[in-house]
């Protein structure tokens, strides 16, 4: 068993609800996908030399400056349970974790973390540098990453074409090989049915969602990743500008639409997101799409003022230390076990009361 | 504005849940249907002969024991939200209040009431003799029931036939003129999806079955009222003792259900009556038949031992108080405000946490 608490914050510092406009955005994440020029791409590299990409990075680490001392996983050498709490954390992607359908952790997946910031290794690419920020903070991420980035190149030859940039596994990364991503709660456009509407507009300026665990997954809670779909004909600059715009207009949108329902609907949103505190205070057993479907209407709550005593921080913890792998750990059953709702609802049941007392 | 506080209990001394086996059954309410051998039935009568049987009836109040100092209401004098209190409170029938769709008043329309007893005047026939008790006493009502018909027919000449027994308005009271009712909580035989099975059975052995408020009325809340179908061909003592018999074969079955389901899905109850609780605390808007429904999800928690802190006789009274016409005279508004629902939710909220203060 991992033991996540080697990570400063235990990984969760994004989650702290410190960052710019926490009480809409969750985090700000971004990665930037890069290849060695030495080797061919994944799929169709052997184990061999995937274990000497790892060694090539390794080396360019330890002269790092940013990761000097990151902690490493290594995950084919993980049990399962621990592969996915690191990707319950959102310290690595479904993919490296090999939690896909029919999904295998490929030998030499790897993550070293440091902080805000890290690497994955032997990915869908051979690196992808990520940072990960509370809030709202595009800026203040790629910057980090940026830096990274810097200091890897200065050790590693990425591969780089002329014209078309850094050069990906899949041709959807070429170019400037980044993705940033903005985890955002949307209770007020989902409540007034105007969400498809704003998903529509944004895939039409190039812009994409997914859903809390990113690619593929489904939308719950009504949390929303919002990213770049391209990164090929416009520089690094040019797509957080862009994104940032859409993403400052939606929560613009979304403030309008919670001030619409406050003012047409109060008593309908009001006991809306005390029904959701209702139950989770008292209910028995929950599965983790209610939980995290009830913690949303809570959110609403809290973000609009009707419920003063909750802390987003805690509505943050809480969406982290639902999760299955999360939950199972702590309880110390498996992910699987037939408890497992009971426990989530004890878990939830005790965070709150332990909030009504520390704050009544 | 009639006020309800006259009567010994306010007309609620019923709901004390100090009666036998008040865990399951809420009231037990037998009426005596009676007739003046001297004026024609209802429905062929004229005003003025409904107001001579009330002054036969007054007159031989007077000398009465049991009903000496009697409160009387004249219903075809008061306002719809009066009548509607009387009804809700289960001091009249639906038809006397001419609360029934399309019903009206009729002239001469009353009820006199002195404690558990009383008797409705110009119903469907000129006097309804009745008795409410507190919990599952059939004897006890009866007694009452029988000593105030002893009373007033040495006074009164009711139409009896050597034959078929008393004469009423309509045929399917002949014989006795007997309803005896009791109103019965069935939960466990709901969830275990028991109940039309057993509801069968009763209809095949004479009895029916109606809900909270008498003939028509739909079943809420998983409350049933299971009386005796015929009044014909037998004694009362054997009506009494048949239905006696058979709603100690529905408790008994009700007790075994809630066994079943706290023994093969404790979870499951649990979530369930705890939820209905949480939603009872925190809900903001209720309408009558949900909180009926939420209220049963509880009392069901309170018998089986789940629920600890709330007593039978504050479900009792929320039940009474929550309905449309006891809340809007309580709040001020009228019963048909759209702001009832909201007051609602505020009021069960409100005993809810006196309830917690003060066992807690």
């Amino acid at each position: 068993m991992i033991d996540l608490n080697l990570l400063t914050d235990g990984g969760v510092g994004w989650l702290d609800a410190s960052g710019p406009s926490s009480h809409l955005v969750l985090s700000t994440r971004i990665r930037l996908a890069r290849n060695l020029s030495s080797h061919v791409y994944q799929g169709r590299n052997s184990e061999t030399e995937r274990e000497e990409i790892l060694q090539s990075v390794e080396r360019a680490v330890r002269e790092s400056v940013l990761l000097r001392r990151p902690t490493r996983y290594r995950l084919d050498r993980l049990d399962r349970i621990d592969r996915q709490l690191l990707h319950e954390r959102h310290l690595v992607s479904k993919e490296l974790a090999g939690l896909e359908a029919e999904g295998r952790v490929r030998s030499g997946a790897s993550v070293l973390i440091q902080d805000r910031i890290g690497v994955m290794l032997n990915e869908e690419d051979h690196l992808r540098i990520q940072g990960l920020h509370s809030g709202f903070a595009l800026d203040e991420t790629y910057a980090e990453v940026d830096r990274l980035d810097t200091e890897l190149g200065q050790r590693l030859a990425f591969a780089f074409h002329p014209e078309f940039g850094y050069l990906t596994s899949c041709p959807t990364n070429v170019g400037t090989g980044l993705r940033a991503s903005v985890l955002i709660h949307l209770p007020g456009l989902v409540l007034t049915k105007e969400i498809s509407k704003v998903l529509q507009g944004l895939a039409q300026v190039g812009l994409t969602h997914r859903g809390l665990y990113g690619e593929g997954s489904e939308v719950v809670g009504n949390f929303f990743q919002l990213s770049n779909q391209t990164t090929l004909g416009s520089s690094e600059r040019e797509l957080l500008d862009h994104l940032g715009k859409m993403v400052r207009q939606v929560m613009d949108y979304e403030e309008q639409a919670r001030q619409v329902l406050v003012r047409d609907a109060p008593t309908v949103i009001e006991d809306k997101v005390w029904r959701a505190y209702g139950l989770l205070r008292y209910a028995r057993s929950l599965s983790f799409e209610e939980a995290m479907n009830l913690l949303s209407g809570v959110r609403l709550g809290v973000g609009v003022g009707l419920i003063p005593d909750v802390a987003m921080y805690t509505l943050n913890k809480l969406l982290i230390y639902t999760q299955p792998a999360h939950l199972a750990v702590a309880e110390g059953i498996s992910p699987d076990d037939a408890d497992l709702p009971l426990r989530r609802a004890r878990f939830v049941r005790k965070v709150l009361e332990s909030e009504v007392g520390r704050r009544g």
